[in-house]
């Protein structure tokens, strides 16, 4: 499956959240399958962190050949004959206002400076996010989605559908995810801003002005990050106390080195293979990754939190939502517990809605929602081919 | 109780596990209660990660007069009528080498170049520690202790010493504890040390020469220790989701402006209190904390892991123990969980010997190993008084 990114320019205002207002904005976009003469069978896939608008497919090359490891994010989920059948549904995913895919972001021109944004960058909620995925819906003449689908953050938007757009959202699907996040999340998060914000490098978030980016603190970011996206299991399962080294060593089959390899004893070079995939990772992610972006994203999972305005009463909160639901958590998810995607099941039941909960025995933490596990799977496809299908118009497709 | 830290100087040069050897050494150590006649009554305390010698008690000014807020780290544990009593026992803790509280450590003088040592001052650890505080106890002229105790990295030495020293210890107690760090556990060391290392004023730990100190690195470091120290449960109580002026206006009795208080949508400032909480302990931290000792202490926790010898059998590891133990742990300690101190206890009962387990149902996490909880306390008091104290030559004290 080859799929091009797509673009929309909006020249209407988004105003948002924090008072603040976006005179225009873009979203890039990727759509998969086809959109039904009834215009039903539309599911929205909300992104998460650090992915963007390409969920599923290959994009190409120049001369129209897929290119190798371009695979979408979520493409175990999505795509033709995977749970989310684009055989049988359209899909639509959107990059977020404020990320660093190619929707309107930090490191795009503030028209009213003619500089990058930088740290200028409006704060965006999952809310404000929400409101800009409703006018791509507009634009691509669709007033009704089957479903809105997500994971983690994603699942927060997911969430957020359900009661900005109550009447455009028949199912909903919320996997590994919370209706907001607790101290110890924001505690996470608010030391990986630190990371980023102290950096000398981010020169108050106009770093781009100064030619640089602030790598030693997106690295950091990363880094606490993905042991939190792992389980304490999976951990050791992975990479438990093996040596760095000695990991090398018995990879080339050496054996008799392997065994005569000790501690080195360093304070500063890699020792155990943990350290250096985490190291790896942190690399990684600070050439890709925009350091305003990080900031912003990781605030709109703090900022998230419906019950708010109903003095934390999330059963008050979610009462206007009419979608049915599936939520979906995973058993060693440390960062979205199942406990806090019960607290969900729990609001949604007191308003007499239709749920679905699966409760997965999985061993990678939050990272599990990424990856194929068949129950979870099974559960997803499921609940497409038969609730979510079950109010095509068309069933069996476009056909 | 008034106390004043005392110096050993040891000219004898002390092998290292790294094959180093460190020329000389200081112990600075702070002593308890008195040692009976038969000099059987001493308890040697071990410290943890930031912790000192400075385990009871307060020190004097000038006028001898306490100064306030001295106590020392263990207070609410070690003292007279304390469940370490020191009317009956003879206790004793000494600054580990590698530390920045007096014992010799990288910010003294390398005797080699007449330079502080800094990043070249040699990785140690908890055996090496062990063996110190064994030519302290020499000095001293303690052969055999009644018990020695210590929580977190404390309990690794403690539970060190019944294999280095069998024969010298009569009691363990090992709190919050484990036989080894999980790859998590070194996770989370790794990226606190990649904080420090790659902070620009790190100068590849030679900051001191500099006349600076990586200050942001340490910050970071201590947010992501503080937040693996809590249970997610305690944070939620203590700090929950609230907003930072809004505990303040609340503070001064100002409901109207609590009222009105919403987010401020901000990246970069302040918005929860948890950040706020952070923010001050990084900062503290900072300013009182050497960076290479945070390496070398973290790096001791790395390390140690006694089965390692014995390819991972840890009841092969924990045969020549001698003595009798005490094991405690804490249900919501996610860092040194139960399940690690209960593979200890296993350990020590494949060999026959005599070990007391205690699963205290704390709330506040690894943190909780510092607190006064009245189940904790009493299995400390009922082990020191009834079993520890069973040995003493002289029951009832010195007297």
């Amino acid at each position: 499956m080859i799929v091009t990114p797509q673009r929309l320019h909006v020249d209407t205002p988004l105003p948002l959240r924090s008072g603040a207002v976006l005179p225009a904005f873009e979203l890039v976009y990727e759509t998969y399958g086809q959109l039904n003469a009834a215009r039903d069978n539309a599911v929205l896939i909300c992104h998460a962190l650090n992915a963007s608008h390409h969920v599923a497919g290959h994009h190409a090359d120049a001369q129209g050949q897929p290119i190798p490891k371009s695979e979408g994010w979520w493409h175990n989920m999505v795509g033709p004959g995977k749970p989310v059948d684009t055989e049988r549904f359209f899909v639509i995913c959107a990059n977020n206002i404020g990320s660093c895919f190619g929707s309107t972001g930090p490191t795009h021109i503030n028209p009213a400076t003619g500089q990058p944004w930088g740290a200028d960058f409006p704060v965006v909620t999952v809310e404000d996010w929400v409101n800009a995925q409703a006018q791509l819906l507009d634009a691509l003449g669709i007033e009704r989605l089957a479903a809105v689908m997500g994971g983690s953050l994603g699942g927060m938007q997911a969430l957020s559908w359900t009661l900005q757009y109550p009447e455009r959202v028949r199912h909903a699907v919320v996997v590994a995810s919370a209706p907001n996040l607790t101290a110890e999340n924001i505690a996470f998060n608010e030391v990986a801003r630190r990371a980023i914000v102290t950096d000398p490098d981010f020169h108050g978030g106009h770093y781009l002005r100064h030619g640089t980016k602030p790598r030693r603190g997106l690295r950091i970011a990363r880094m606490i990050g993905h042991i939190t996206y792992l389980s304490d299991d999976v951990m050791n399962e992975k990479f438990g106390r093996r040596l760095r080294p000695l990991a090398e060593a018995l990879r080339h089959g050496d054996v008799a080195t392997a065994e005569r390899l000790a501690y080195r004893y360093t304070t500063q070079d890699v020792e155990f293979e943990i350290e250096s995939y985490l190291r790896y990772q942190g690399d990684k992610f600070s050439e890709y990754f925009d350091a305003n972006t990080y900031l912003l994203i990781t605030r709109a999972l703090d900022y998230f939190d419906p019950a708010r305005e109903y003095d934390g009463d999330l059963s008050a909160a979610l009462r206007r939502a009419r979608a049915d639901f599936l939520v979906i958590s995973f058993s060693t998810d440390w960062r979205f517990s199942p406990a806090r995607s019960r607290e969900i099941v729990k609001a949604l039941l007191d308003n007499q809605r239709a749920v679905s909960y699966a409760e997965i025995d999985a061993s990678h933490g939050h990272d599990a929602f990424l990856l194929d596990d068949p129950r979870y799977h099974a559960a997803v496809r499921a609940y497409f081919e038969h609730r979510v299908g079950a109010h095509l118009s068309l069933p069996g497709g476009t056909a």
